[in-house]
């Protein structure tokens, strides 16, 4: 079997065609797969109609060596997964005593008995693998097709992420000879994609097109490397484009395979004992949002103030109001008393500070639209940084929030003494 | 022509298989074609290359009305979408004076000289009509294939939303025979999916199953009202099917056609001239991020105090101590006091307090992971509730959120004398 290299996604549900709702587990997917060299070439969403999926199904497996399906597994009659994929493989369906078992064993552990219509996920596709679940109910899916490999998993996240895991790494390595993994995902905070371009062009060249992908969003740029070789040394020839990179890009570089700053800031952070508050005006609580994304922020985050009002500015954070009057809300003096005030207040280490203008209205011809200012209190003293953002309200506030972020993994790292960002490694 | 029914949205840009970024396009498009009658069917995501954005759109426009492709118009190399439309079709592309005229107009409106590079967007496939961008420089393409609608637009939402409501809402309304819209959407609040189902079955079965879609996502279900036949009364016979729903799930319903729940209590607020601060723990920001997601929610929302820590669950919002002693910080008890002191603190006329164990860690067999307890503080007293919601972080964190804004919502509802929530729509 030749190792997996390309993957899609195919995520199931009604509820992720509507207005609301997006496929988030394929970015745990995609992160998973990454980690092991497998890039996602595709994603799908279709709703709960077995004909859908099925065809789905056909399609991806013609054109990638993986097909993750995640959702549609259930007892209900919307759950339509295990019959798509017997459609698609052309393979009949038969209750499994096995499976059956561990249905039963999953209720009786939440000390419940098996409800009579969850009988239908004791069904198993003929010639496929049943998955079990050890954190929810219904199994999954693993089937070999030619040289492909299909993998269908529950919806719900925390089911979905350990089967993964279990189920599928292993085969990953084994048919990449052992090999860990050929990607290394260098996270780049406060550049622009076009920079970011321009600086490793010369090495982008030189290594070839195939060997690196730049992933840009809002206030983050990523940089994937990529063995396309594979072979024992894949890990060696990794450190070695990294090195190459980092004298490239330097203190740009704010961490490896991390999910975000947010994660680099707090994992920082918790390994010097120091603590932080935040004040968010334009973000509206997004920056608070973001570090307690990260599970066991609590060790290190004392909290924020949404200073929404100029009032709560003054009476929350305690910024003088005559300063709002003089240079007004969104300014740099502002951003900077934010970011003292706050850290004064919650009696942390670090405070940031950010006020701006996400628009659609409130912008002037002096203060545009996109116009923010942010800053960090630190030990050290307070730095500030503005800029126009662009792309509409929600941009204009992620940006915010991984600019600030970005702001404080800096000036945590000229703490250090002018390290290179490897400790977020 | 028959009225367009069915859609699919295609995201093109490899940055949109990473581990971080979403389609997020699709939502808008999702909510714009709803509010018309389409439903989208299917949604797929590929990379910059030409051959897959080419597979990708023919197949889709064999099984859909509409396909809506947002992204790769721009100048750069890695931008195909173009080509690949014009490969799928069958088509030439030429350049275009008329067209290279708008991108001039652009640059120029900004102060600035087209750059060469740029002379790529004034490139047009043969037999599609260009399409004008106002808020951008890259043109869209409009295309009609059979019966089939073909609309590419740039990636950028607030140049992609404004074309796609310009250019193909009326097409949309002239198929349906001057039809402004033959969906309906009720938002219901602090219900399960499942109860729903329960409560609505018999008219489900009166009214077919292809004349209602339910959406669910954490803490919040949407009833889509259809009208599968066309025609002038579709009005009419929504207004019909939307009492007869109301009749059946009262007060659950918490507005018609909106985003969210925070759109109904922002809305909600600034009719009324009242107004809101929230102090949350486990959710960290997210419901301050959520209301002030809503353009204009600064009339309404102070701000609020992400309380991570016991130490700023005292200082800043004023919860006693002892308190926090006695019950633990995740109780009904701490939940009070936060919304009571956060509303004192900040002036406001309601408050909401939140406190909870988003997990995964920190769960004990008293108070297990997921347990979270929220109240609202009004002129009307003290509103608490508890759950334990399962999911994982990210849901319960989700869930909170939406079971806050519920409360906070039947509140607001409850003082102005019982009504259906038919206010908020």
């Amino acid at each position: 079997m030749k190792p997996v290299r390309s993957a899609a996604c195919l995520a199931v549900g009604s509820e992720l065609l509507g207005e609301s709702a997006l496929d988030s587990n394929s970015l745990a997917v995609t992160r998973l797969l990454l980690r092991h060299g497998v890039v996602v070439s595709e994603k799908r969403v279709v709703g709960d109609d077995e004909g859908l999926i099925a065809t789905a199904v056909s399609e991806l497996l013609e054109r990638c060596d993986l097909v993750v399906v995640t959702g549609g597994l259930g007892p209900t009659v919307d759950d339509l997964t295990r019959r798509a994929v017997a459609r698609a493989l052309g393979r009949q369906i038969r209750s499994d005593a096995l499976v059956e078992g561990w249905v039963h064993e999953r209720y009786a552990s939440l000390g419940r008995k098996m409800p009579e219509v969850c009988r239908s996920m004791a069904e198993v596709v003929e010639e496929t693998r049943p998955l079990r679940n050890l954190t929810g109910s219904a199994p999954g899916i693993y089937a070999e097709v030619g040289e492909a490999i299909l993998v269908a998993l529950p919806g719900v996240p925390h089911e979905m992420e350990p089967m993964l895991e279990r189920e599928l790494v292993p085969e990953l390595r084994r048919r990449a000879g052992g090999l860990l993994g050929a990607h290394r995902t260098l996270l780049l905070g406060g550049v622009m994609e076009s920079e970011v371009e321009g600086r490793i062009r010369p090495l982008w060249d030189r290594l070839g097109r195939e060997s690196l992908t730049i992933l840009a969003s809002p206030g983050v740029v990523r940089v994937v490397l990529k063995v396309v070789t594979g072979g024992g040394d894949a890990s060696g020839r990794l450190d070695e484009m990294e090195r190459e990179f980092r004298d490239v890009l330097g203190d740009d570089v704010a961490g490896v395979d991390v999910g975000g700053l947010q994660e680099v800031v707090v994992g920082s952070l918790t390994s010097r004992g120091e603590t932080l508050a935040v004040a968010e005006s334009c973000t509206g609580g997004l920056l608070g949002a973001s570090i307690t994304d990260v599970p066991g922020a609590s060790v290190v985050f004392h909290g924020g103030v949404v200073c929404y009002s100029n009032r709560a500015k003054e009476s929350m954070v305690g910024v003088p109001g005559d300063l709002i009057e003089r240079h007004g809300a969104v300014s740099e003096p502002v951003a900077r008393a934010l970011a003292s005030g706050v850290r004064v207040r919650f009696g942390a280490d670090y405070g940031v500070g950010i006020t701006g203008i996400a628009g659609p209205g409130g912008g002037t011809p002096e203060k545009p639209v996109g116009l923010v200012h942010w800053a960090v209190a630190g030990p050290g003293g307070v730095e500030h940084r503005q800029k126009v953002f662009g792309g509409g309200r929600a941009a204009v506030r992620t940006w915010s929030v991984n600019a600030a972020l970005d702001l404080l993994r800096r000036t945590l790292v000229a703490c250090e003494g002018g390290g290179t960002g490897g400790a977020a490694r």
